[in-house]
C-alpha cells in the first residue's frame, strides 16, 4: 500500500507530494503544524490540539483554511487512506504561495498538508531504562508559544542530544532554567513528591500532552507546582520525565553526566504515564 | 516569455516549480538562502555571497550540493533564460527530503531552488525622500549570523513596518540598542562624521552590502566605527541608512515619530550611494 497525502483539497501518492518553491513556508518558515497521535485508532486530544492549531494561526494572522467539521472530516480521510491504526497524524498550514516578499501577501491562500504514518509512540526499552537528556543553551526566538516550523534551533539542539547518545536536549535559559525539550516538555518530581514544570508563557509550547497530565496529577496522588527549575535542581531531583505528543510520559534517568534519583525510571512519573496512558486511549479530553 | 526556475538540477516553467512537502526547509526551516543583486548584467559581489553561503552550510552542516564553479554556471543560466539585465537572483538550499525527524537524516542530497526576477533596485521616489523605520523588539533567536529560511520574526517585523507605513523596522535587543533590520542593516552617521553599524556578531547578520559600503567609507572621507547603538542615538543622528542587496544605501529620514537630522535624506549618506552604486555597477569585489 502506498502512502497517501492530503495537499491543498487533494489526496495524492506521497512520493509526488509537493508544495510550491514560493510556498511561505520554504522560504520564510511561514507556517504553524500540529501533530496528533493515533492511539488504538482513536485520536488523542484531537480537540485541544485544533484549538492550539487555531491559537498558532491566529497569533501569525493566517487565514484559518477551513472550519473545524471539514479538517476533522480530512483527517479522519487521510488516516484512513493511510490505514493508520497506531500512529501520529501531521498537520502543516502556511500562509500560502506569493511572489517572494517578507511582508504578508495579500489574496493568498493558506496552504495545507496533512500526512499520516503509523509509529510505535516510544520504545519498550527506553520505557523501561529511561532516557538521558543533555543541556543545552535555549537559542531559541521570543516566542515559543506559538507552533510554527521556525524549527531551526529545535533540530539543531536535537542533533545534538543524538550525537551525545541522549533522547533529547533541554534548552536552558538566561537564567539558569530549564524551558523545555527541543519537541517534548521537561518536568521534574522533587523529594515532597511535587510535579514540577514551567509555566506555559512565550518561552515555551504549552504542549497538549502537558496538558493532559496537569490534569491527572491529583488523580494520581501526587501535587502539580508550575514554576521554573533550575539544572542543578533537575539533577537533584527525585525524578523527571518529559511529555509530548508521542512520547507521552518518558522517564528521564540522565541529565547530563548527573543520574536523577536512583538512575531508575521513577515510581511517581510510572504512575504519571499509566494514568496518561488509559487517558490517551480513551481520547483524552474530547471523550 | 514564462519564467524559469532551477529546481535539484532541472530548469522548470516557475509555475510548476515545487519540493517535497517533507523537504527539510518546509518542515524545519531547515535552510539557508541568499540573494545576488544583478546591476546592469553584472552579479554584485557574487564572490562574497558565495562565501557566505558556504559559511551558512557549514555551521549548519549542511553538504555543499556541488562546487562554486558549478553554482557559478547555474546562476548564470537562471540569469540567462529568464533574461534578468537588472533584478535579483535567489538561491536557497535545504538540507533535502527525509521522512520527518528532528535530528539530521543520513544519507540524503541538499536540496537546491534558484529563481531569477527583474526587479527595480529602489524607487526614486524613496531614494529622493527617505524612508521611515519603526523600532520593535528584537524577537529573533540567537544565531543571527547564519542567513537561515528561518525568518518567520523577521515577517512579522516587516508587516509592522508596513502597517505603520514604514520601510523597514529596526530590531532592538534587550539593552536598548538596534541590533538591524529586519531584511537590512542600520547604520547611523554621528555629528562628528562617523559611520556606525553593529559588529558582526551573532545577533546580525553580516551583510555583503554591508561589507562594501565599510570598504568605500574611508574613500569617501569618512570615518568608520563599528560599536552598537542606541534608538535613543539613533534619533539624535546626524543621519541614518539602511543597507541590503537590494536596497544599496537608502537614506532614514524618520525613525518612530523623530525626524532624523533635518528630516531630509542626508548628504553623507547620499556620498555613500554614491560609492556604492559604482562599486556595484563594476560587481563589487569581484571585479
Amino acid at each position: 500500500m502506498s502512502r497517501i497525502a492530503y495537499v491543498n483539497g487533494q489526496y495524492v501518492p506521497h512520493k509526488s507530494a509537493t508544495v510550491h518553491i514560493e510556498d511561505r513556508g520554504y522560504q520564510f518558515a511561514d507556517g504553524v503544524y500540529e501533530v496528533i497521535t493515533i492511539d488504538n485508532g482513536t485520536l488523542v486530544d484531537e480537540g485541544l490540539h485544533l484549538k492550539r492549531l487555531d491559537r498558532s494561526l491566529d497569533e501569525l494572522r493566517i487565514a484559518k483554511p477551513m472550519p473545524d467539521r471539514a479538517l476533522r472530516t480530512v483527517i479522519r480521510e487521510v488516516i484512513r487512506r493511510n490505514r493508520v491504526q497506531n500512529g501520529i497524524i501531521y498537520i502543516q498550514m502556511t500562509r500560502g504561495v506569493a511572489p517572494r516578499d517578507h511582508a504578508f501577501p495579500k489574496g493568498i491562500e493558506t496552504a495545507v498538508v496533512m500526512t499520516s504514518r503509523r509509529a510505535k509512540l516510544a520504545s519498550p526499552q527506553a520505557l523501561a531504562e529511561g532516557v538521558r537528556v543533555i543541556t543545552i543553551p535555549d537559542l531559541r526566538w521570543a516566542r515559543c508559544d506559538i507552533k510554527s516550523v521556525s524549527l531551526l534551533p529545535n533540530i539543531l539542539g536535537k542533533q545534538r542530544a543524538r550525537e551525545a547518545g541522549a533522547y533529547e536536549a533541554w534548552q536552558v535559559d538566561r537564567d539558569g532554567n530549564v524551558t523545555e525539550g527541543t519537541s517534548t516538555n521537561a518536568w521534574i518530581i522533587t523529594k515532597d513528591g511535587e510535579v514540577v514544570t514551567r509555566a506555559a508563557t512565550n518561552s515555551i509550547l504549552n504542549g497538549v500532552t502537558r496538558l493532559g497530565i496537569i490534569s491527572l496529577i491529583e488523580q494520581a496522588g501526587l501535587r502539580f507546582v508550575e514554576r521554573p527549575f533550575s539544572v542543578a535542581e533537575a539533577k537533584a531531583a527525585k525524578e523527571a520525565f518529559i511529555s509530548s505528543a508521542t512520547s507521552y510520559v518518558m522517564p528521564v534517568v540522565r541529565i547530563d553526566e548527573s543520574p536523577v534519583g536512583n538512575g531508575r525510571p521513577g515510581e511517581f512519573a510510572g504512575r504519571l504515564r499509566d494514568f496518561y496512558s488509559r487517558y490517551a486511549a480513551h481520547g483524552g479530553r474530547d471523550a
